[in-house]
């Protein structure tokens, strides 16, 4: 595969940094290169740079400046609350509620599903891994509330499924868990990580309500580092515990030298996102929308199902998660017929996983053949209406080519009967 | 101040990243945006460029590729070590040894220091923090023995301090820690934060025989990232526990997308250290030794001592670290007086810290006086001679200026007294 030929449907693997997002990190390692800390000029200047990254990364989401904490990544921001929660409660102490228990739903990311089945194992928390409905693809809030235990401290749920691109209900959910409050000796957090949906569709932390969001600016063509949103974080309401303490760095929730032309590009790509998110958002579920169409034309004779697609969700504008039911047109092998296409089947840290059907799939109610074969074809920002038709035309040319092949195959073994 | 004018005294706080490096940065981000977990060519291009780095970074310390894990800078290196051995124990659970023990030393960096207290605070952990030999300015290696005890897991010790640029004796201890563990049943590992060390001497793993070593980019003329060397990793002789689970990326050592840029650069800012590491130590070191033969020639009439200068140890080739002893002439005063000096009084992470000694000078047995009035003069491999001399100029005619304030002060209390 040639790299000018690509046809890049990947988006929610990752995505390039914006032209404007490289410049200013450019920038900022030219011209901001102090230690945040230091009580001089090239520090002063350097704090600058993340003040103002962090005002721009707050007014994407409608928070305030001081509820924005810097952090590597997606996966340090979604710990970062695991932590907190399994920390303050070791420091309340024991009676009914000696261990913490915590909701999530069954198709969660990796990064919010390992670390809890790991504490779950390690006696650190209780986890309640509530299903989604099977129809919907996204959880119940009823599902959600009667998993509440006297001792549950948090709930944490996606914004939008990766692989297929399902938005789940969090407004309901905080609505629902902000009622449970109200009438609870308990109080229950509600974190969401907002990694996929964020660039795609419009996320204000006002309308969701949550107490805590996850912020990642890779994949929004912003740099490899992330955030946290902490609701009313300078007053207390929230708690928040360090995982990293040391040089008292981010107003001691996270330790460490700032990694100032990282935090500079994801003010700048947060500000990409606050100006343009309309103009994307319909970009997207044109493409999107196009691409479905093609392909629903085009391997009309196969049988396609178009995973997660329903009526009783919301999808993200970007993500068409395709499944050819008829044949061994397993996704993998799709892909790797392809020539231009470059794409996935489910998260790209499950890429290793061979042939097997993507967990998530399986969880959301897709059928374990439909599960095996999806491709999931995310567009993003640069692609276009021709690349859309010409990736379908790449589609399928590899499933004819899988196709030939099978036959061939099959002569052979009729063939082999014979002799 | 103005920005052209300055004279960068701080490198021990942070620098710029080299030029080369900012190119290599600027590349990765254009040409290697891929997720290097996904399997398809632009995944395989960035998988490229993270492995050429991790050999360009084991490459520096003489250490192999799979012996390095890639993190998000020098806190979380040092917590990971901390992490694991607090994890590990746990894992193996009570006994004789129900809290595992950790030794180190009382002038460690905030993120080895901090996470220790916390760890004694919360009972994860013993902790004893053996005092450096007041004349050396170092730990002494029978102090760091005597100080095991059957539970002993861990010692960490860095291999400069950040403010003295005192050497620690690494190697001796390596070699004592292994003849201990020779004769006992218990394994004691051996840690060392290297941040201060790196690019300013030679650093070899296997000189030094540790199991750990922190690296730490912004030290060095690289990014704002990090790496831990664990000896033999792959093959399981020293553990490491990660601090994040999720998507399994450094061979499930720690979670993230990987921070492709950042990388990239830091593997190029290694390769030029390998390369470089004479020259640079050389043109430090005559910087710095012109620096402290100046400011004594300058100074002589005030009495000034260099801090940690002592026949007993070895330096960093670039710290100087200085306090003009007679009058009060508190570092910080005297830095805010500089009209183009830019330097710290200890670690950036502590300017806040107000006119206080430095904790650590104090620590290394300096006396009060001298540790209020140190300046931390840090030279880099851009600073020239032309500067140094103008560097001095600067702090002599700040030290004259707050002389002149001090003494219209003390006339003004002394015409006070005949009212």
């Amino acid at each position: 595969m040639n790299a000018k030929d690509i046809i890049y449907l990947d988006a929610n693997a990752t995505t390039p940094m914006a032209a404007e997002v490289q410049e200013v990190v450019k920038d900022a390692m030219a011209n901001a290169w102090g230690n945040v800390s230091s009580s001089n000029v090239l520090g002063h200047e350097a704090k600058r740079y993340v003040e103002r990254a962090r005002k721009q990364t707050a007014s994407m989401i409608q928070a305030k400046p001081g509820e924005i904490v810097f952090t590597s990544g997606g996966t340090e921001s979604n710990c970062t609350i695991l932590h907190t929660f399994a920390k303050v409660h070791r420091m309340k102490g024991g009676g009914d509620i000696s261990v913490p228990h915590i909701i999530t739903s069954n198709i969660e990311h990796d990064s919010v599903q390992k670390p809890l089945e790991q504490m779950h194992r390690d006696g650190q928390a209780h986890v309640t891994f509530v299903q989604v409905d099977k129809t919907s693809h996204a959880v119940r809030v009823a599902d959600v509330l009667e998993a509440i235990r006297p001792n549950t401290v948090l709930i944490t749920i996606m914004l939008a499924n990766n692989e297929t691109g399902v938005i789940q209900p969090i407004k309901d959910l905080s609505q629902a868990i902000q009622n449970y409050n109200q009438s609870s000796e308990n109080r229950v957090y509600f974190h969401s990580d907002a990694a996929q949906a964020i660039g795609k569709i419009r996320v204000s932390v006002e309308d969701l309500g949550v107490d805590y969001l996850t912020i990642v600016g890779h994949k929004f063509y912003g740099p490899r580092i992330g955030a946290l949103y902490v609701r009313n974080l300078e007053v207390g309401d929230c708690p928040l515990e360090p995982i990293f303490v040391g040089g008292g760095q981010e107003r001691h929730y996270r330790a460490g030298t700032e990694n100032t032309a990282m935090i500079a590009g994801l003010g700048a790509a947060c500000e990409l996102v606050a100006t343009n998110i309309q103009t994307y958002q319909l970009h997207m579920q044109t493409l999107r929308d196009q691409l479905e169409e093609e392909l629903s034309v085009a391997l009309k004779s196969h049988g396609i199902t178009f995973n997660g697609r329903n009526s009783l969700s919301e999808r993200l504008p970007n993500t068409c998660n395709v499944s050819i039911v008829s044949g061994a047109f397993n996704g993998r092998t799709v892909l790797e017929n392809c020539e231009m296409v470059v794409a996935s089947v489910g998260a790209a840290c499950h890429s290793k996983a061979g042939s097997k059907a993507s967990a998530v799939l399986l969880a959301s109610g897709i059928p374990y053949e439909s599960a095996c074969n999806a491709l999931r074809l995310s567009v993003g920002r640069e692609t276009t209406s021709q690349q859309i038709s010409a990736a379908v035309i790449d589609i399928c040319n590899a499933v004819h080519s899988i196709n030939q092949s099978l036959n061939v195959s099959a002569d052979f073994h009729t063939n082999d009967n014979h002799l």
